[in-house]
């Protein structure tokens, strides 16, 4: 019983209009792996980082559970690093920088103690990355999600189709949806998303919440309305993770169990922004979660009984 | 016990990347009205046409048992007519032309039968309109809810700014909102707005939904996720034709009440944007508006105990 997490770790370099910041810790294997073990203890990382690294960090992430005994170490090379700037906005980011460093011609190994995880997210990576750790997995996990990104759309299109039809779930944001289907409409989007081999597509609207789809339903999970942004970076992936270590915790793939997982996701993303990088979500509390959890029940429920009106 | 609007009659002609009509009927008093009358009984409307007008509309709201006693026909001019374009994410648009002609030093009159309302839509019009119907209602209506946009703000924002002290609810969209109060957030936007008099915020964010803010709560409505919009115009009115429609029906202000109205105009705004003009919302049978209120509860609800949880 685990939740393998597939991602990157890196620095980031973060300016926004509220202050910057230079090289903290970031990466989508980041975010995924602290989020997902808010919930679920057996969350395990695969993933790469340069001599350059802060191992302290490593030893919080075992801090908080998380097996790192897939995280590779390369002393020849630096650490991954993005630079980002966003607009008044923060919906907008502009990439300054992309410094592949010790990212490039990885080959992610999957250590033979993690080839039977029951719960697998793919982190955004190169689609040849993400297909190289399906190849090395033992036995079918009962859900594998995927994460991916535009970029790879352009440039390994076809490899990307590959993968959706060995995958569960795919969780994207709207842009990507439209580009990856040439649909503007996100219900025609998903459609053809499904049509192409996925169960579950998950569209991230950003401040505006989060769609679920399967072939019967649609599901839709809002952000909570916050008086503070402070850093977007991250929450997609601190949402995917807090999805996917509810689920793995609960062991419960209905389309029931995944909408209570999209409020855990979207519950956790409501941290993530409110401080640079992960600093918000490595050492929350149970009840600080539990408490937002009831702040979106209190967003969203309304009691409508159509027997009883009119 | 009444429900009482003050809105536009117009002729349209939209453009929008599926189709483009020439002079349909529109104007918020139409849509308002239409979407009001699908709950609420007794709903009456002020306005004014011009000598060109289609009358056989008029008739079709007094089928719809609006009372249009309030309808001025001005025999000397032509009625309102917008042109308005819009483009391919249906999210902006470009008013081409706006011709006032009967709006132009329009007075409006209430007739005596129309004073004892209980509920009140000011829809968008010059606040020196909206400051005359108030002046002249008798006796202090439960609810009054004022729209507005942001032409307003730009030249007539101190009579606006004395709107909001004298109604309970306004109901503007996001950028409005930021326009008002100089606040990105949407939720300091909300809470500036109701320091300035106004008990009640709503937020209408296009596709994604709607927000309903009072001091301590906030809800959050989504929109429908449709496989096809047509066209967006009157969307933002029918929403709010339903909502107040709704609570006069109910004669409940609670806010528990105002969280199901929400979901009730989102509803028949999602019926709004499916066909040109007016067209979708002017004979809508019951059992179409219920079956849609379950798309709603089916797309929002979830089931979350905490007490149970870990």
């Amino acid at each position: 019983m685990s939740l393998l997490i597939v991602g990157s770790l890196a620095f980031d370099t973060i300016k926004t209009p509220f202050g910057s910041i230079k090289k903290t810790i970031g990466g989508s294997g980041a975010y995924l792996s602290l989020s997902a073990s808010q919930f679920y203890r057996h969350t395990k990382l695969i993933s790469i980082v340069g001599k350059d690294f802060d191992m302290g960090f490593i030893k919080k992430l075992t801090a908080n559970k998380i097996d790192v005994r897939g995280v590779e170490i390369n002393k020849n090379k630096e650490t991954f690093h993005w630079e980002g700037l966003y607009q008044a906005d923060l919906s907008t980011r502009t990439s300054i920088k992309t410094e592949l460093n010790v990212l490039k011609n990885y080959a992610p190994i999957v250590p033979n103690q993690f080839k039977d995880a029951n719960y697998l997210i793919l982190g955004n990576f190169h689609p040849d990355y993400q297909l190289e750790v399906l190849n090395q997995i033992d036995s079918r996990p009962k859900l594998i999600a995927l994460d991916t990104m535009n970029y790879w759309m352009d440039i390994a299109n076809k490899k990307l189709l590959q993968l959706l039809t060995l995958v569960d779930l795919i969780c994207i944001n709207e842009e990507e949806a439209r580009l990856l289907t040439n649909e503007y409409s996100l219900v025609k989007a998903a459609k053809k998303i499904m049509a192409a081999g996925v169960q579950f597509v998950i569209i991230k609207k950003g401040e505006h919440g989060a769609l679920l789809f399967n072939v019967e339903e649609v599901f839709y999970a809002p952000a909570l309305p916050l008086e503070d942004v402070f850093d977007p970076t991250g929450a997609g992936d601190t949402f995917l993770g807090g999805f996917m270590g509810y689920i793995a915790q609960t062991d419960d793939i209905s389309f029931k169990n995944l909408k209570r997982a999209m409020i855990y996701g979207s519950t956790m993303a409501s941290f993530c922004v409110q401080k640079f990088g992960v600093n918000n979500i490595i050492s929350l509390k149970q009840e600080e979660v539990e408490h937002r959890i009831q702040d979106f029940i209190d967003l969203v429920q309304f009691e409508i009984s159509l027997d009883k009106e009119h």
